[in-house]
């Protein structure tokens, strides 16, 4: 699947010049909501369906700043899934070079209560192993 | 009444070191909402009735930049109310300076439509009448 | 000139499920670095030169709410200009539908100084007449 | 030290109702700057001898949400120190119960090159020390 694309806006850079770390992890958000849209399970789709999905946990690996105007490439990947919790794993390039990489857990929550994606979606928990 | 003190974080700030313009909009929001809060009506109270109060309009003028870890004093003043809208003043100063004035425009909705602020919650029209 | 796009995020969106009104001052940002973009002129050039380009007021009306994955195509163009000033007007729509309308004046400063655009940049100032 | 406190904004909720993820990202820097401050060496002051503190990888475990209004209350301590990296561990509750826990790890440029903090900042080192 192709790379989710980011092009840095003005007012995600910090004075430093360069992207802020906390926009890193909204980049993370879009891409994973572009990429499930892409396998035809948008985010809306859940949510009209009743389910959100918190994160439970990320880490960031921060390699090199991106700048304003550059045009981050941004790779998602399924990189574990049990019955309750599903991780993914990012990698984010500047014209080919890494500037980050990271992983988020989450989990599927119906009416405040824990579902297994497997269960409740199984469609969609299929399509979601494509992205392994 | 006292003004709203924001100090800058890092994270507010743009490549030119200074404070990005769009979050002075947050700004006036948080003291809107802090005095509303001090006057004993709470945003929370009005959105548990089911009203919220979505902006019409604003209008910022710039007048200095504020930097990382400034304090702004904040003063929010009711400028004009009509049965369906109401106007709010700010003034945003640092160390005495003003740096930004800004204004504006919010109607009350409830289930999606306008309602007199007077009518339905006369004791908040009152409060908010202290503010001018 | 073909409208700018902006596909809104999920952080993008307040506890009312529609965009944050703040975030569309960011968006007229995109919309009008993209636009100095597209005409050649650049803001890393102008930033390159030294000269840097604060915002001096704005105003903005918001029409209709704009949603999570809804595309906001915003359009740009000089709406006057000064020795010193020029302001841009903005229309978002989303499916053909105005959601905000907007205004933004700006000067040129070197060194700390007001500089007129068009001496300083006058291929500059004749490209940005075209979106007049 | 008394924990950092943190108010929760409107605009820092998303649609679910409560504070989106990548704002604790922010809040942990916001109370890493303030411990700083009280400690007597505020981010400026490094800056200032032209020192940066990039952020290198940083680790969430988000376990309750907070909600618009509520108080976080953020601490702040080093977890470990080597030559050329620190590591600071956050914790933060909201009336009293966990939300969010936390760990960032830094290193200091001068020049675009790593130093080591205890060599040049040895009265800063000896002070984030008390923070363990």
């Amino acid at each position: 699947m192709e790379p989710y694309r980011h092009k840095v806006k003005y007012y995600e850079c910090d004075p430093m010049g360069v992207v802020h770390h906390s926009n890193y992890v909204r980049f993370m958000e879009e891409a994973r909501v572009e990429m499930m849209d892409r396998l035809g399970f948008g985010y809306e789709r859940m949510e009209a369906e009743g389910v959100i999905s918190p994160v439970l946990s990320l880490t960031c690996k921060f390699l090199r700043p991106a700048h304003f105007q550059e045009v981050v490439e941004i790779s998602v990947r399924l990189s574990s899934s049990t019955a309750m919790k599903v991780s993914f794993a990012y990698e984010m390039r500047v014209e080919g070079n890494v500037v980050m990489t990271a992983e988020s857990t989450h989990c599927f929550l119906e009416n405040g209560r824990p579902v297994s994606l497997e269960k409740r979606f199984p469609e969609f928990f299929a399509v979601l192993s494509e992205l392994r």
